[in-house]
Parts: C-alpha cells; sequence; structure tokens
C-alpha cells in the first residue's frame, strides 16, 4: 500500500470513486510534470454536505469540514489520473478555493484551511502550498464551497 | 489551411481579431509550453452579446451561447500568438469561467459548457480539460460571462 | 542592488517584509521554472488600506491603489523565495485580480490595472501578463482587492 494511501488511512478516510465531473470536462489533466485537478464541491456519499453560503445557510464549521470533503475529492481524481498510485505527487503546488458567501462574511481563510491542513497532514513540507481564497456568489448545484488543485508529480 | 482552421469553418465560425485587451495586459503569453490566454468576455462584432447576472438579465441559454463566444475569442488570441497557426495546440489544459450569477443561481457548469464543448468539438480528446466554474457577483463592464484558458502547445 | 529592486526604489517603494500567509499554506511555491505566488491582499504597515465592497465602501481610486500594494505585497514574497534576487525573475506570467464589488459595478479592469502597471513599470515588456480580473461578494478579512500571481524565473 503506498504511504500515502496509508496515511488516508490512518486519517479514517476512506478515498471515494474520482467525483463524476457534473459537465462536460475531466476531473484531472496531466501536462509534464503539473496535474490540474477541476474545481471539486462536497460531495460524500452522492450527496453535498454543505449547501449555500456561509455563515446564514452553512455555518463555517460546516464549511470548513466541506473544504476538507472537496480536498479528499481532489485526491480521488488524482488517484485515477495517477493509476493508483498517489505517491507520485511530488508537491501540492496551488489550492484554489471558492466560499458561497454572504457579503458581510470574511473568513474565507479559515474555511479554506480545511483543504489546505488535510494537504500538510498527508504530504508535510511537501504539502506546502500557495493559495487563493476567495468568495463567490454562488457555486455549482449549491455547494458552499469548491476546490481546484494544482499538483507536481513523478515522471 | 490548418486542420482547427478547417473545423472553425465547418462550424460556421468565422475567428475574430484577436481581442483587444480592456486594460493594461496582453491577451495570451507563452511559456515553455503552456499558453495562457487572458480572460475573455463575449464581445461579437465589437457588442457583448449578453450583460449583466443569470438568470435576471440573461438566460441561462444566452449565457451559454456567451460562454462560446468567449471561448472563440480565447482561440482568436491563440492564433494571434500562435503566429496563426492553431494546429500548434496539443492540449487544452483548463478552463477558468465565471458567470455573473444572481444569489439562487447554481446552474454554472452548464454555461461552462457553451466553452468547453467547443473545445472538444475542435479539439477531440485533446480538448477534454479541467475546469473551474463559479458564480461571480460582477464582472467587467458588465458581461455575464468570462472565460480564461490555459493550453499546451507544440514546439 | 539588483535591477529591480533599484527600480523599486526609484518608483519610491520600499518592499516590506514577505507577508505571513494569513492561515495554512504559504506565500510563494517553486515548481521548475515557474514562481506561484499565493493571492495578496492589500495590507501597509500591517493594516489593510481598503476594504469593502467597491465603490460604496471603497472607491474606484483608493481600490486602484491597494491592487498596487497587493502586487508589492506580491513581490515582496517573490523577493524571499528567490533569495532576494529579484532580477530572477523572467517573466510576468499571470495575474488573478478579485476586487470585493458591489453587484452594479463593473470597472474591475481598471482595478486591476494598479497591479498590473506596476508590472510593466518595473520589467518592461516581460512584465507583460495574461490576466483574469473578476468581481467578488467578499474577499479575506474584508480586504477589497486581492492578487494571485504566476511568474517565470532563471534557473
Amino acid at each position: 500500500m503506498s504511504r500515502i494511501t496509508q496515511k488516508l488511512e490512518s486519517l479514517g478516510i476512506v478515498l471515494p470513486e474520482a467525483p463524476k465531473p457534473v459537465a462536460s470536462y475531466i476531473p484531472a489533466k496531466l501536462v509534464g510534470n503539473l496535474l490540474f485537478i477541476s474545481g471539486q464541491i462536497p460531495f460524500q456519499g452522492g450527496e453535498l454536505i454543505c449547501m449555500g453560503s456561509v455563515p446564514g445557510d452553512c455555518s463555517p464549521e460546516k464549511a470548513t469540514d466541506a473544504a476538507r470533503i472537496c480536498a479528499i475529492n481532489a485526491l480521488a481524481a488524482a488517484h485515477q489520473a495517477l493509476d493508483g498510485d498517489l505517491d507520485r505527487i511530488q508537491e501540492v503546488v496551488r489550492l484554489g478555493v471558492f466560499v458561497a458567501s454572504e457579503a458581510d462574511f470574511t473568513g474565507q481563510p479559515g474555511i479554506a484551511n480545511g483543504a489546505s491542513e488535510l494537504m500538510t497532514e498527508l504530504f508535510g513540507a511537501a504539502g506546502q502550498h500557495v493559495r487563493a481564497a476567495v468568495g463567490s456568489i454562488a457555486l455549482p448545484l449549491g455547494a458552499s464551497v469548491e476546490v481546484e488543485m494544482i499538483l507536481q508529480v513523478r515522471g
């Protein structure tokens, strides 16, 4: 079992099937040694765990959990693109995090940490990444959070 | 005539002049084999075909058409950057799609398909890409859609 | 003193300490010859110079200044990542600019020029870049502007 798969297990995380795109695109694309991952929403067991704007419709705590679920779904996409070998991930490069927000909610960084911290839990220093976290008026299917990623992978 | 130019023609698409940036930036920039394209808005014949938020000011159908126009403008930018040879495009890597949205509009993926589907019509499997589609409270000049791209090109 | 450091000085710009991330991420990450910079907000002397939505809470003029401050903070992050040698920056590739906007504000390109123009003042033709500028309902800590960057650097 791969090192990262073991870590996921030790965190009690079961990687789902790679997310089905909700439209005309693919979950991941490898270009040279960069693996681009499509924006993921917090599907868990086929349902969005958190919908609507933060904090009115979805609490910051729940949205932070949702960001972590988005990151797990991104890893599921990477898992499929890398033929099941997550140890090929060399560095986590960038996370783009969109948080469905009410106009006066400014805690997007805290929400995004739900995704960011999973990356460093799993990959250590290699998991440290740059990030843009911003508020969005509305996200696909009513999701509260969307997370996209760029990873660097080994040949 | 290049293969992609022929396909554009068979789809009845006339590539416009490369879009003039509306501010201090350039339409496309090549770094190694990655061609980055600036965010495009749905200018057609010098006018935005769709303005304001979806669905109140601009219907989803119209916004989907607008996303396709944005993608055509992105190809016009690529055409100029690649000295007129769109066959140098090897892979479509990523589309970033921003949809001016009312707070309860969650159909951004459908709108973004207007751009995504043109890519696969033109480039086949090589046109399949990752994507982030999100809602935006307001876009430049009042556009309903903005699309940016990363393409992989041949040396 | 490096060429770019001299130009900064001639513009009266004192590069601050690299911005402290406001959450679980790092200011910059180098992958091959691409340097990714995290989304920066307009901190100056430890305070945000502009908060809330444009134009109600923050005027377009002030927000344009804020975009320039964001770009300076991005350069501070690059300065740290490149061991103090900004002359290693070969090309400015892409700016992502998010402007906290009221629903009817569509002047994001003008605001983003505050960041873009600094890049061309400093780097000339190499500073010309692609850009996506969009409106956002709310940004981290209440900032009016957030700017992220991709730079190409010399080995």
